[in-house]
């Protein structure tokens, strides 16, 4: 089974949810450098999370709706996952 | 930031996880082999998912997730996360 590549995953459903998260931080008037520091996250990583860049973790997702006040079916949801 | 050990990663949420994704698959009458073969996800690590014992990641949930026939939000909203 091919493993996707570490370095860029790119899919339609990483780009939805990158889109989702950025657009909920922004509603909210975070900076992407506040979001990423508020979840606990490295801000490089966050802003490839945003761009649907990295095949990222449950846990990751977490912290990051966390973050947002937002449950993970929630933001699931907003990005039509 | 500590990574979280990548040999077991023990969370409630993703044993919520794993235990939404073992009730939805026995619901429709699918062995863990089956689903694990229809996600195209190694069996054992589907095993260790079910169980909770896998950070996973968006795009292996997915594959859950579709081989289910549930959307992402749906599954997460039924281990309520």
């Amino acid at each position: 089974m091919q493993r996707p590549s570490s370095k860029r995953d790119d899919s339609k459903e990483l780009e939805a949810l990158g889109l989702a998260i950025r657009a909920v931080r922004k509603e909210q008037g975070l900076s992407q450098e506040a979001l990423a520091d508020q979840a606990g996250i490295d801000r490089s990583h966050m802003g490839r999370i945003e761009r649907g860049e990295r095949n990222v973790t449950i846990l990751n997702v977490l912290r990051v709706s966390n973050a947002l006040s937002f449950k993970l079916s929630e933001l699931f949801k907003r990005a039509e996952l």
